[in-house]
This record gives structure tokens, sequence and C-alpha cells, in this order.
């Protein structure tokens, strides 16, 4: 697919362009004539002579054979048609802005299907259906039929909706924001958000990626492509359609099944994408990232003229993962030569009311120089003194930022005075705000993306398992499914698999006399557990079917003996297979629970958290996408709020952190061999400091319709 | 204190007053002139015959007696004779602009002191020191020296910090945004927030109180006059130095000493503020406050021409405590008849990409009149067919919320084409944003204070209780504690104390012989649990001296003996009184901890959470200013987290609330009828579904210095 014609056209056919000014046809060509675009432009319409000064092409068979792109703005029915002709003319991209397709229902749905066959086949770089085109400011091309095309920047910008490309292309030419590129992808067809994370990677117009999507279409490749891409440019991007609802009119909307939000969650981050959750913030971070070098810390220092106003940027550090930076004593005792008795030295340094543009010179130098700060925020109030000094005080900032490798903010408190020395830094590429908030925002991002750059690059280790075996017990299930049901693997042989993958499953035998029970009590070692084993009793407690704290052969025995009675008196149709013989975990374990399931979009989410009432009603759980390394195991453990009752608190001893991490390699591994189990639920798994058990397993296997 | 001469001067006198541009007194009587004053204004200076066309008069003892106000913009040092000459005269206001009192160290501190004390024995309304001074719109005075004069509005603002009240103006200069009263409180040596609440409550131009505070001067009658004020009208406040180094900050700034935030959160949500975070928010809020009604119910619906849009705004519902409405079947089908076939009927309502102004109006009105909505957005994306037609949007949208109950926003998706409608709604009183959050953020807001004004006032029961007892009790700690200093009560006394409380201590009797040991035991009722009594000796256990679940005489005499010789073993210095004999809470009590401490403005807080890790690890906890109702102790218990715990889960049997309840009022009681018990720790509470134990407390009871 050539990307290169995509964004470079070097000729451009507008099929079913118009002379009509109010036909999206018409505003297409307009758009690329006023662009300023110096390749071919084709108009296409089968009456027209000429339209805005160039001479029409009357049928799509007569444009010249290879054409960089065409763009379709016909009615629906005559797309599909069109397509077939321009691939056949070996046109090498092609963007679709008619809506009706499967946003609408069967017959779009079938047509959408066959169009991006079609591209597929003869590799054409195809944008949509239903979509506003696409803008590249450095090439001069515009094929959107919007009204008013932004500036050029440095900022590339994608989104599944093309209502929210009008909006902020509105929203840019009123805030004179530029963009480098900007592409609306409507259906996603073919062109979809890894495309573009792939092609913008290696753009040198682009520094930073913003995004709008409702679903992602191939998740494994869409995380290669992110994990690739944010190394190298941030990457912002909002995720839509996480509510219930919200998920409800995204499906009605592009026709877009949205993945679980946790899923997506896990997939932004392991993947390094800042997930933003709104539009203001998303502009306001990019404003950030575009123009200001990465913090190296989280240690900001703020210089101010007034005390309210640093308070409040103190509150909100504190609210952040930012610092408030402690200036070394030779800054302090350097400020202390040229600020006023009364200025507070320490941090927020308050340079105090009647500041003027030379102390804020002096002051914004001394404290950037310090080594303990790693970001600077000047922050003034328009006082009587300082206001008509504003240009001067503007001059001084962009001169010291310009020499600085660590970002400089700035927040001009107010609107009305302050308005022209705003548009002054904005234009040199000082990000400047009305209040300080959006600072800390900024910074806060800016230093995590800073902290996700700087990590090594995950390495999931394969771990050596007895493959053959794990294979062997899921094929005798495989054997007996039929596609698209499912079936679940439980007690012995869930745990056989476990320990295939060198899992800690709880010692078990299964004996069908009580001789047996006895003797494999013996083996395993006494306190034992006895359950009884058949495949018609899940609710095993209900029958009386468990005993637990078995000390001796007689208890096993006799046991055994009233279990499997028990049983037959409780459910007489059930087959009993005799008894389960398991090891007792000592007392005083913590209990925890691992799991995964499996999102469309992204395969297995792996999940971690303490029993008892941490995961069911405090949702203290954390997720990863498999498969996994040590490194991110131990994030996993790390990131839940109880992480302190498995480290130990009050002199306690604390678990074996290396046994959960050990299972959640483990159990990431099993569930990226085996795509057709679909759910795993070792729980609980019980811990101490010397080992774990996993006490309990269920595992489903979903055999898929072919 | 004569406020009404505070806001509506007949009078006013500028002492300080300057014929030089450069000067504050020349500011702030230039502000008045231009704010179109009509009252007298005498400028007082030495030197000048007149100033801006306004006769002076060279010394404050010819200014006339009785004037309403004078305003201070001389050097700090003449201030306080300036004040007592006005006091002298019988001047009702003084605002003194001039800084340099508390806030900048101890001599300043004095001056203030004296200052406040002619003002409060002259009972003048004194504004200041430090300050920007103030503004009533409606009357015409403006005695700031702020550049540039605000618009007229609904709003009332006041400040304790000048700086951010220059900052404010300027913005609400720069957006046209008018205000009722705007009061810089500075060091607040007599006027404070809570006559700011007194006042604006009953001032018919404010609809909407607006504040930023660093601290509250007198919390329980800030606390008073706050919960009459909020239910009249929303009062918007910022409280920042939550943070450390805020706090700091703000200690420095303006001689403030920041309570705890914990005290602060509670103080707002017991009356009624609504606390925001930043100053966007606070402007955002006051927007919608401001001018629509509030809603009656949490239900939102959003009408939209675009999907992603409609997504976003579902997305950011979900995470508000609004929901999204449920149309009825009417509506949906009411809306068949003049929606195309691709519209969503479900909410969000979708009338696609070509819907212009007339749809928009029809689908606005039906969806507005359904019973189901308590709110409506109206959220519109710039297509080429609805941006030609904005004007007769905008009207339509001010005609159907003119006559509607309900509130109306409107998010215009952009900035450019959309911004003459967006300053017609604006103007005529509709809320309109440029993005869907802070629609949800207002509503949200506007909800929840909705809620607070339909709720019952809180009344705090009276607890009959044995108050002469308690007294006793703590007298006899009193009579030993000398002033500064502090005592542990605890273990019996304590007990007896919380049975004079009615609150259920564990049943304790005390031993000097194993003899009477026994006897206690019998008459607790076995198991019981042995304890050394001493007052030298603190951690019991590490002497071997608490022994459990003791069954029969003979082991509780074993055990009083085995107690008190390994106590005098390991302490030898120490004086064992002999032994507390407590009843065994039976097994399987959940563990909770109820307490209070006693913040500096506010006075008793109370805490309540679950034992274990909690309240130490999770910080699950819960907090409310004493006293409390029992309806408040209740709101306390189920807004922890892990209130379900309690509650029960999976079918287990819950504990008795009712007996925590009546716990936290008693404590609530305890703590209000104290004030020098300072700290309480009832840890652990014991409770199941039947009853609640106190097994263990600690008072501590402080004499304050005189």
């Amino acid at each position: 697919m050539d990307m290169h014609a995509f964004f470079h056209p070097q000729h451009i056919a507008v099929i079913g362009a118009s002379a009509n000014p109010a036909k999206i046809g018409h505003s297409v060509l307009s758009n690329l004539i006023q662009a300023g675009y110096e390749g071919a432009i084709y108009p296409v319409n089968p009456k027209e002579t000429q339209i805005l000064g160039h001479p029409v092409t009357h049928n799509i068979a007569d444009l010249p054979r290879g054409l960089d792109m065409a763009v379709l703005t016909v009615p629906r029915d005559p797309v599909l048609p069109a397509v077939r002709q321009l691939a056949e003319l070996g046109t090498k991209a092609v963007v679709i802005i008619t809506a009706g397709f499967k946003e609408v229902g069967r017959e779009g749905f079938h047509m959408e299907q066959e169009i991006k066959e079609i591209a597929e086949e003869n590799d054409i770089a195809l944008l949509g259906p239903n979509c506003l085109g696409l803008i590249n400011s450095g090439a001069g091309v515009n094929v959107t039929f919007a009204a008013g095309a932004p500036a050029s920047g440095n900022v590339a910008f994608f989104s599944q909706s093309g209502a929210l490309c009008q909006a902020i292309l509105d929203w840019a030419v009123g805030e004179n924001m530029g963009f480098s590129k900007f592409v609306s992808l409507g259906n996603k067809a073919v062109i979809n958000e890894s495309h573009m994370l792939d092609y913008l990677g290696d753009d040198p117009d682009t520094d930073v990626v913003l995004g709008y999507i409702e679903n992602v279409s191939r998740g494994q490749e869409f995380l290669r492509k992110a994990r690739a891409m944010s190394r190298k440019k941030p990457v912002l991007m909002i995720k839509s359609g996480t509510s219930t609802s919200g998920a409800k009119a995204a499906s009605s909307h592009t026709g877009a099944i949205a993945g679980s939000d946790q899923a997506y969650e896990a997939a932004f981050q392991q993947s390094g994408i800042i997930r933003v959750r709104d539009i203001a913030s998303l502009f306001t971070l990019a404003q950030a990232f575009s123009c200001q070098p990465l913090p190296q810390g989280p240690n900001l220092a703020v210089v101010t003229n007034s005390g309210g106003p640093g308070i409040m940027t103190a509150d909100a550090c504190e609210r952040s993962k930012l610092h408030m930076a402690r200036l070394s004593q030779e800054t302090i005792e350097g400020m202390q030569e040229f600020l006023p008795s009364f200025a507070s030295l320490h941090n927020p340094v308050d340079i105090i009311g009647d500041a003027d543009a030379e102390r804020y010179r002096l002051t914004s130098e001394a404290v950037l120089r310090d080594q303990n700060v790693n970001a600077l925020l000047i922050l003034l109030t328009p006082t009587a003194t300082v206001v008509s000094q504003l240009d001067q005080v503007a001059e001084n900032i962009i001169h010291l930022a310009n020499q600085s490798e660590k970002p400089v903010f700035v927040c001009l408190m107010g609107k009305h005075s302050i308005a022209a020395a705003q548009q002054k830094l904005v234009q040199a590429g000082i990000p400047c705000y009305n209040f300080p908030e959006p600072v800390i925002q900024s910074l806060e991002a800016m230093y995590s993306y800073q902290q996700w750059r700087n990590r090594p690059e995950e390495h999931v280790e394969e771990i050596r398992t007895d493959r053959e075996r794990a294979e062997e017990i899921v094929n005798g299930f495989r054997s007996r499914l039929s596609p698209g049901r499912s079936v679940e693997i439980v007690e012995y042989q869930a745990q056989e698999l476990l320990r295939a993958y060198d899992l800690p499953a709880a010692a078990t035998s299964i004996a069908t006399t009580s001789a047996e029970a006895a003797q494999a009590a013996e083996k395993i070692g006494y306190p034992v557990v006895l359950k009884v084993a058949s495949p018609d009793i899940s609710h095993k407690s209900d029958v009386g079917g468990v005993r637990v704290n078995l000390e001796s052969p007689e208890q096993v025995k006799q046991a055994f003996l009233e279990i499997t009675s028990q049983a037959k008196y409780h459910e007489p149709q059930a087959y009993i297979h005799g008894c389960l013989i398991q090891e007792m975990a000592p007392g005083g374990m913590r209990e925890i629970i691992v799991g995964f399931n499996r999102d469309d979009q992204f395969g297995p989410l792996l999940m971690f958290g303490l029993g008892g009432i941490h995961v069911e009603v405090l949702k203290d759980i954390s997720f990863k996408l498999a498969p996994i390394s040590r490194s991110q195991a131990a994030d996993m453990i790390r990131s839940i709020k109880s992480y302190m009752l498995l480290k130990g608190i009050r002199g306690e001893t604390g678990v074996k952190i290396r046994a959960i991490e050990d299972i959640l390699v483990r159990v990431s591994q099993l569930a990226t061999d085996f795509p057709d189990i679909v759910e795993a639920d070792l729980n609980p798994v019980l811990v101490n400091d010397e080992r774990a058990i996993v006490a309990d397993v269920r595992l489903t296997l979903h055999m898929p319709h072919t």
C-alpha cells in the first residue's frame, strides 16, 4: 500500500466534482485549489466541461492510468463500480467521502465489504468510506469538504468521527492552531489507526500525534505499531465509548463494536499511548508536547508575584505525580542578593506584588539554573507594576526558554491585559495558560511520557513448559466439543494442565476406593482434604462432598465412605468416580486471585487481585494484556492498592512476591499458547513467605465457529 | 456593624488620594469616579487642592462626622493613627488597602491587632488590611486600584488573595463576565468570609456566590452562616493550601494557619458549600448556576447531529452522578414522524449530519417535554447544512429554554464559525460551551446542589447522659493537669466515661487480689480476659500482661498471679494496681474504629472506618464535624467504600448498623460536651448482628493555656 502516494499525491482526481457551491464535490475541489496544490487536478463530472478553471473529464475510464489519488464524492450506489474502475486503472490511493455503508445497515455493509476486497487485492490505500477526507499541509493537499483550513503545524490528527474532524477544524481555525496532517478515517474499510501510527512515526513534519478512536481494527497489530511509535513521538489519544450508553451509541454510529474498556486501558498503558479523556485536554497537552522539551524529572519550580496563585499551583502539584522542587542553598543565597526582604525564597518563589520585568528575569534565570529543578513555571498576575512591562517579560522568557533544555511554562493570570503577551509567547513556542492547573496537567503527562521512554523495552521470556502434555489434556476436551460450544476444565485435569506449566497446583490424587484414598493421603502428607470426584456434581459442599483437615488413614477412609454415600444419596443420577485427595494448605496464607479472559480485539487480558472483598467489593484489580514480562508481572502486583498487605505491614512478614510473579508469567504463557482457552480463574491462590499454592482452578475452553 | 453602609456608602473619603496616576491613591479615586458613583467624594491629601475635579480635604480631622466609608491608601505607619481618627469621627466603614501588617511579621501583626480592636470597639465595618478594595456594581462603588472594571451581573465574588482578585477582574473584563459584588478580603482583621455569606445571602442583586479562601477565621460561625446561606443560594468555593507545600506557602503569605483539609472538606459538605478545585471550573459552574434552573433529577437527554461527540457526552455522563435519560415510548414515536430513518431515536438522539435548524427545534421540543428528562443538552457540530442557520438555531433554543423549567445547555463544537451564535446564546442566559465535558461538570454540580436543598435540615437530638458522672471522672484528671499539658484516660476510667454516655464498653472490673478477680469473673461470665492494671505499663502484652479466654475461677486466679508477678519482674519500678477482668467478645465480630480529633477551626472531627487495613492502608475513612444527627451518622457509615462488608455480602449476615449509629451520635455528644477531650480512639469496636462492644478506648485530655 503506497502511503507516500496517499499523503503526497502528484495527481488527484475529484470524482463527482461539481460547479454547484452547495455540493460536497464542489467544496473538495475548491479546498484543494485554495490549499495551493501544485500537482495535476482532474475534476470528473459527466456534464460540465470546466469547473473552477479546471478542464473536466467526463468518465472515470478517461482518466490516466496510475493516478496517485482519486477522491469520490458521488452518491452511494455508483461508489462500488467506480472503485472497480479505479482499481483497473491502477490508482494508488482512493478517498471515499460518500456515506451510507456499514454504518446504516446490511446492504451498505456488503457493499463496503466488496470495496474493501477490491482495495486489498489491488493494494489501494483506501480512506473511508463515510469520512471528511484528509489534509497534508506540507504538500498543499486538502481534499476535505470542511469550511476553513487550518494553519500548518507540527501536530498530526486522525479521527474515526468525521463530525469531530469538522468541529476540531473549526476550533483550530478559531485558535490559530496548525496541523501537519489531518485525516478523517471514517469506516476504516482499509486505512485505520495502525497505518496512521506507522506512517506518522517516521513523518519528519510531525512531532506529536493526536487521535480519536471509537474502536481499534486489529488489536495486536495496533499494539505493535503503537509500541514502536510511542518511543519516537508522543501519541495522545481519546478512546470513546467507555460507558454502557456510550458504547451503545458507538455501535449504532460507525458500526464499531467497542472492546472492553479495561482492555483498551491496558493496551494504551502497555504501548505508551497517553490516554486523554476530553478534547480540551487533548489540545492543552498537544500544545505543551509540541513545543517544549520533556522534563527529566518530576521537580517543578514556580516563580510568582502573588501568593494565592502560588498556593493553588502547589496544591495542584501535590494532586499530581510532580513534586515542588526543593531549591539548593546556592540558589536561595543567590536570590537574596536581588530580591526584597519580604520575598519568599522557597518554592513557590514569591517575588511579591511590586515585581518588575527585571526581577522576573533574574529570579527565573537563577531558579532554572538550579540542578534540583526539572521544569519552571512563571506565574504572573497583571499588577500595576508589571502590566506595562509585559512585552519585556515575554521577551525575556522567550530568550530564557530558547537557551534551556528544561521545559518552561507560563501562566498569565487574567485575559484582557495579558492577551498580547500571551500571543507573543505562544507564537514563540512557550505554552501559556490563564490559570495554573493546565500547566500541571501538561507537565505531569510529559513527565509520565519521559518515564515511559526511559524504561527499557519489555522482554517476554519464553518459559519452558511441558507443552506436549498440556496439548494432550486440552485435546481430550477439544475432541468432545462441537463448534461454538464451551466446556469447563476443572479439578484434576485443570490441575494437571497447570502442572504442565510448572504452576504450583495443590498436590492432588484421585482414588476410587477408600484404601487408595488412604494410600494417596500418606503420599501427599497429612493433613489432607477429600472432595467428591464427579463430573456431574459442581457444588460439592451442598452434597456434603468436602471434608477438610483429615489427619490419619482412618479419618481418610471414613471420609471417603461418607462422602461417596452422601453424594449418591443426594444425587442418585450422578456418576461418582471416587474422591480427590488434596494437600491442605497451612493456615494463615493470603488469598490472591489470578485469571484471564479474552478480549475480542486485544486477546488475553490478565487479571490480578487479592481474595476476599478486594476484587469483588473494592474492585482493586490490576490488568495487563498477555504476554507479559517478569517486570510487567511485578508491576501488576505493585499496582493494586492493597499491595501493602502482600508486602507486610506493621512488622508482619510479607508474602513471597516472586512466587506470584512466577504464576503471572506462566499463566500469561498459557493464555498465549492456547487461544481457545477463553477464560481462566485461579481462585484462590494461597501464598505465604515461602511459596504459593493454586488451591482451585477453572478453565473455559471454547471451540470457535469455523 | 453596618454592612449596608459598607456596600452602599452615601459618602466616601479616599485618604491618600493622589494626583499622580502611578499611585494607588489615584487609581482608587479614578475608579470610583469612572464607576459613576453618585454619592459625596472626599479626597484627602495634605498638599493638593483638587484631584480629578474634586476639592481636597487636607486632614482627616477636617472630614465630616459619621461618614459611611473611608478608604486608606496611605503608607503603613500612618494607618493606625488614621483609623483612630476615623473611629473618633464615627466613620461606619473603613477599607485599608495598605499592606505590611500581619503578613510581614511581628511589628505589622501588633499594629493590625490594635486596628482590629479599635474597629471592634467602635463597631466599624473594616475591610483589609492588605487588600485590593471592593466593587458594588449596583451602587456605582468601585474602590479598588485594579485596572479595568467588570460589567454588572448576578454573581458575587470574594477572595482572600488580592492577586487573584486582580487576575479575575482582568479575566472578567476579557470574557465580558459581570459581577454584583466583588470584595478583596485581605488579612480579614474584621470582615471575613462569614460576613460575606451573611450579607450576600439576602442581597437581591446576587444569585450565586463565589469565594476563594486560604483559611476560615471562625469555624463554627462560618459553618452556621454557610448552612443558612447555602439553602438560599449556591455558594461555590475554592479552599487552597490543601497540600503540605501549599499550606507552607499559605502561612508565609497572609499569615493564615491552614486547618486540616479533611476538616474543611467535612465543613463544606455539611454546610452545602460546593467545593471547586480550580478557577476555570469556578467560572464554568458560575455561568451555569447563574442563568439556568436546577435540574429536578439526574436524567440528561442529548440531541446531536453527530455520533462521536454524542458518545463522548455519554462517557462523561457515566463518569458523573448523572444518568443518560431513558426516553418514553411516546417521545420516540413522536420523533419518528419527523426524523429521517437513519436517525438514532434513543438517547443520545442523533438527528444526523444533514440536520437543519427546524429538525433541531422539533427534536429538542419533543425531548424536553419528556417526563423522564430533567435536563437537555443540545450538541451541534457546524456541518455545512446547519452552519448557515446557526442564528435561527440559537433563536429557537433561547425561545425553548425561556419557556421551560428544566435547564437547557448548548455545546457548539468548534470556535470560528460558531462564535456569533455562542455570543447570542450566552447573552440570553444559555450556558454554551465548545466541548461537552464542562456541561456534564456543571449539571452534576447543579444536581448535587438540588439534592442538598431537598434534604431536610439535620436535627441533632440531645442525648440523655449521666453528665454528672462523666464530669466527675474527667475532673479527677483535670485536677492533676497543669496548663498546656495532656494526659491519656485509658482502660477502666475511660470505660466508665463511655458508660456514662451509654456507650457499650466491654464489661470490666478491677481486682487487687486473685480471689477478687475470680469473683469479678463469675459476675461478668466466662470466658474473660485478664489485663495487668498499672498506670506505668502501657504496652501490656510486652510484659506478659494479657491473658485471654479464661474459662474458670482456677484459670482466672492462676492468671492473676502470673500476670502480676511477670509485670513486677519486667517492670520492677512500676506500680501494679492489680488486674482488669473484662468480658471476652464472641468470635467472628467485625472490627470497626470510631474516634475524633479536634480541628483548630472547626472543633471535633469525627472519624469512622473498618478495622484492620481499611483505615491504615486503604484510607477508607469517613469524616464529619460534630455534632451530628442520627441520619448523618448513617451517612458516615454508608459512605465508606467497604460499607458492603458491614451490610453483608454473598448472603452473609450483616452487622447491626443501628448499633454503630448509636456509638457515633454518642461519641459526637461526648466530643461536644467536653472541649478539653482533644482526641478519642475507640479501637477496636466489635460489632455483629446483635450488638456492638467497645473493646478498647483511649481518650486524651488537654488542659489549655489559660
